[in-house]
């Protein structure tokens, strides 16, 4: 992999978390290769991914700057290049317990907002028969989750430390499956009416101009 | 909460992700009151707790010694108690690039077992229908997700670092799930003959003084 980029990054082109970690090398000005895996053929389980990542599912990272470093699961990815290379605290907590409070909302995404809003997704999609009660518990979930994000951004513009973090930006790419698909038809679900906190928060993050570049480029690809 | 300990640690005495923070304090030596909540009268959900943890689920942990420090998640308060007080690095790891590996685990756990494993919990025990596909579904995760620890742990004895840390921690509970409940009598899965480095690491964790303490005390409490 000599393309004299510092970063691989193994991902895909549709997939939510990938593009997490291509937000954070953007707003860090970090240079990469993206390799976009081909799910069709089932590269993720292929030994050539595998040998990388034994979970084989993306996003994993390579950093060519650090002895090709190897390191999988999208928040941790993100962590790692805050504390490696986010010496100015840009879009990172700077003292531990703000830190450890950043962890705690990155932990909050990995499981109570990607897991659940990926079962919603699997069962309105890819279920191979109609279980509406699974749909409707995991639809359910992805209100009460944003719920919990409501109750905490009305009282501040972002989870941790009065900027924007790691910690928001990982919740950018589930919470748009769930405005543009999960719950996009739900009557129980007005975002601008019943979620202004995160309504703000959301556009405030796919505003910013690193992100909003990986989301057009994003776009390109589909 | 004048109890004169160091912590106090809100948890459930039946879920596995309570202990995951009680096995890490009782590691290290740290004193703490547990203050079970009663699910059965939602006190999880009420304002006495949503003020510590606006996600309404345990555990949530208080540090005395730290301004009433509070942080919940529980792979974020391992990670927290570790980088405050295990500075001897007796189960956590040292180095930058040994930390995100042991973050890496630990998003693994908090993404890849606990959540899936849950669910085949719920579809099995408390779904209000009976979905076998569903069932089936998470039965099939949590014979994947143990094929990647045995694909790790068949060539190391310890995820991270050469030793035991954090992250082996974190896997503990919802394997004891698995093994005693969502997998029992799955004809697909045998631990001892297709498993055998889990076997052997799930024994080394459970036979720890710190950990068996706990699990006998969790015995002691249904």
């Amino acid at each position: 992999m000599s393309h004299g980029k510092q970063f691989t990054l193994f991902t895909h082109a549709g997939g939510p978390n990938g593009w997490k970690v291509a937000f954070t090398l953007a707003e860090l000005g970090l240079e990469y290769v993206p390799k976009y895996l081909d799910f069709g053929k089932q590269e993720q389980k292929g030994p050539e991914y595998t040998k990388y990542n034994p979970n084989g599912r993306i996003p994993t990272l390579i950093d060519h700057a650090n002895n090709d470093f190897t390191i999988w699961e999208s928040n941790a990815i993100m962590t790692y290049l805050v504390e490696k290379y986010d010496t100015e605290h840009k879009i990172s907590a700077s003292n531990l317990d703000d830190k450890m409070q950043q962890l705690q909302w990155l932990f909050f995404q990995a499981s109570g907002q990607g897991p659940y809003f990926g079962q919603a997704v699997w069962f309105s999609k890819f279920h191979p028969e109609k279980v509406p009660s699974a749909v409707e518990r995991y639809q359910k979930e992805a209100i009460r989750v944003l719920g919990v994000l409501e109750s905490v951004l009305a009282k501040q513009e972002w989870l941790v430390g009065g900027k924007c973090t790691i910690a928001d930006l990982s919740f950018i790419t589930w919470n748009q499956a769930a405005f543009g698909y999960i719950l996009k038809d739900h009557p129980d679900f007005n975002l601008q009416k019943d979620y202004p906190a995160v309504n703000r928060w959301h556009n405030a993050l796919v505003s910013r101009k690193a992100v909003a570049e990986q989301l057009a480029y994003k776009d390109s690809l589909m």
